[in-house]
């Protein structure tokens, strides 16, 4: 608590509903709740929603950021009794039924858990500390500081290796995200850096695709997964496939098979895990999710649900809980919207089913692989448009959605990458010799 | 100097030309000169060239940040021999004929300062910490993501003159930056920000602009001050002429009459100062600005030039120099890329005239001034479309040009500034209350 602040949310006769976190679940969820049965108030710690399959574009200079986000207040300024506050939500007390922020404690009759995932580095502190995660715009951004920064250090380096190591990047799990940025950087390598670093030679630029498992892309089709690695590897990504990474340090990436890959920058999409509540009861918690029933009710609890990739409900088709993945979110987001007034009157309401659209990855110019409903499974050109369509679609507003339109023409037709820009200051402590030329370029 | 890295610009025969800069200035230098004949060494701190005219309009949600720049390595990557060095240039040594980096020394056979200028705080340590110049992208991000941010604490503190205070917005400096930024406030404050903070009362809200001359936009006509300050009031700017700002703690802007006025937030646009290279004579220096004669060649040197803020070119129609606006650089530029390959030759040059193309500065909505040449002043809608036109046609690059023709018609249909992302982790030092909100928030 810090003294001299409260949340100041009105008093009211209605239920209040308390949502954690506006990603897909949160956004979706307000949409369709009956704002004037109910008192809405969400939390967040960033003032805007993301669209998240869109931030490696951020990180590739393909896309600016506020393109693929929408301010929180902005979405819902319309609806009444609608209160935001940007504030982290530090606990839940179950029995008095009060969430705690540092701004004081809120009553709720009802809580919605909708606060996504964040990278899992499974206790790896090395890392943790030294790798790229790609989960947020100021994640995106960094990132984007990192690969503009090490190629001007390469320009200008005497040291052999260190070039090498500078020019090369590592990245950690071939989900979509691993897939989607390796396919674009690779294209930055062919179309855009050899003409931004006319001194420096790319055919020595290593991309590297390291995945756990036996195939790229493991949660979608072989197909798909036969037909992206075959892109890649066209595209001179080098796929390493069974591979488990050991340990960094900065410089050396260590596989468990012993092998060592020089990079100076590592983007770690090798697993996500939830952003726990505190205060629940551990029981309602399992390999970094919280466990639902068919009602996204959380186990053990009344009154609180999660939705999206925090959340873990068993099903015949998904005993493991449903994917991480948009769509589940969104889903259950409406589902929950829909639902709430009716587990409010004590309705009865169906069980939560969850439709799955298909899953789809680009990994370049006319180059995806989709997974569509009914076994249908398709790649190239007519997947690379799909991807467009479906992206372009689910972003929110119309204004980003013509921004994003505008700027994939334009990225079409030039085979530029305009959005290169160093706005973040990011330099890696670690980083000497990047950390001495970011003090003398003052850089802000 | 740092060691392991140098510079490696290759050798060549031509004449080598350096410019330190990639604003306006050394961007039409750049354009204009024969590549063929020079080889060219551009260093710049940033990656990227800033169109300043449209800070404000970052820093107040209307603009996304890569919509008004142009990578610095991209614009000439079809010219032979153009190397960019992300570097500043610490000194120069004008009998060597050499200028002194971290990554070691580069001869020239001709520099060129392009460096322009950065906020001059008169001395004023305390305003300096404190307050917000606005010269800069990162500097535009950190003066968004204060915006965005007094206002969720508004909402949540109980102190009544806290509250006030993260409402209040103080300008100083009435040029151009200004009182744009002021009417981009005033517009903020009538169309978005009740919406967007429901809670908050924002006739309360005061926007001040505060002038040490006696008129608002010093530099332009009477008309335009006079029309310029109507409008601004008209907007509730509460505008102060003939008043100094004496200091400011963080908290309270005291004015040299004794008024104090409280505000969270102090944007500083009352003057500017050349970023002057070391190594120059101090007697080539200037009131901040370097001295050069009709053909911009710094006074007593040889095959050193300034051009733009940096310079001060003494005439009969300006004879304190020019004034620091972008016009006067880019026609300094194409001069000198015209030129320099007959300084070269040793033919004779005629000297720089300033051809004075108007000023103009838009206040809002269908609000804006203009002083043309011929003597015509204009305001209102026309003024208001000249403005956009000009600074549509000055944009660099067509993709820029329509991404920030969308956004405008885009908050012009709607009244809204869509980007009004927090993506720099801006929260000044001395706010304890927003250092430990953004602590326990986790700001990226």
């Amino acid at each position: 608590m810090i003294a001299g602040i409260s949340l100041n949310i009105p008093d009211t006769t209605k239920p209040r509903v308390v949502i954690i976190g506006g990603g897909f679940g949160g956004l979706n969820l307000v949409k369709k709740l009956p704002l004037k049965e109910f008192q809405v108030v969400m939390f967040d710690k960033h003032n805007y929603h993301t669209f998240q399959p869109l931030l490696y574009q951020v990180a590739t200079a393909g896309l600016q950021p506020d393109s693929i986000a929408g301010p929180l207040r902005n979405v819902f300024s319309d609806k009444p009794d609608y209160h935001f506050r940007l504030l982290k939500v530090l606990s839940v007390n179950c029995a008095a039924k009060t969430i705690e922020t540092v701004a004081g404690t809120l009553s709720y009759d009802y809580l919605i858990i909708a606060s996504g995932s964040r990278a899992n580095f499974f206790g790896n502190t090395d890392v943790q500390k030294l790798s790229f995660p790609l989960k947020t715009i100021p994640e995106a951004l960094n990132l984007r500081s990192q690969l503009m920064q090490v190629f001007e250090i390469a320009g200008i380096t005497n040291d052999p290796a260190q070039k090498a190591r500078l020019m090369n990047i590592a990245l950690v799990g071939a989900g979509p995200t691993g897939v989607e940025t390796a396919g674009a950087l690779a294209e930055l390598r062919k179309y855009v850096l050899p003409k931004d670093y006319p001194d420096l030679d790319f055919t020595k630029m290593n991309i590297y695709l390291i995945e756990g498992s036996s195939r790229v892309l493991p949660s979608m089709s072989e197909y798909a997964s036969t037909k992206a690695k075959k892109s890649l590897e066209k595209m001179k990504v080098i796929v390493k496939t069974n591979s488990f990474v050991d340990g960094y340090d900065g410089k050396t990436v260590r596989l468990k098979s012993g092998e060592t890959i020089e990079a100076q920058t590592v983007v770690w999409s090798a697993g996500v895990t939830g952003d726990i509540l505190a205060g629940l009861a551990l029981d309602s918690i399992e390999h970094g999710r919280i466990l639902v029933d068919h009602h996204c009710e959380v186990l053990g609890t009344k009154g609180i649900y999660a939705i999206g990739d925090v959340a873990s409900m068993e099903s015949s088709d998904y005993p493991n809980g449903h994917p991480g993945v948009a769509q589940v979110a969104i889903q259950m987001g409406t589902y929950l919207g829909k639902n709430l007034l009716n587990f409010h009157l004590r309705l009865p309401v169906n069980p939560f089913k969850y439709f799955d659209k298909g899953s789809l990855a680009t990994i370049g110019r006319n180059k995806a692989v989709a997974d569509l409903p009914g076994n249908l499974h398709i790649a190239g050109r007519p997947a690379w448009y799909v991807w467009l369509f479906i992206h372009i679609a689910y972003l929110i507003g119309f204004r980003n959605k013509l921004l994003v339109f505008i700027n994939w023409i334009w990225s079409y037709i030039t085979y530029d990458q305009g959005n290169r820009l160093i706005i973040r200051p990011f330099i890696r402590k670690d980083d000497k010799l990047g950390q001495e030329i970011a003090l003398t370029n003052e850089l802000e």
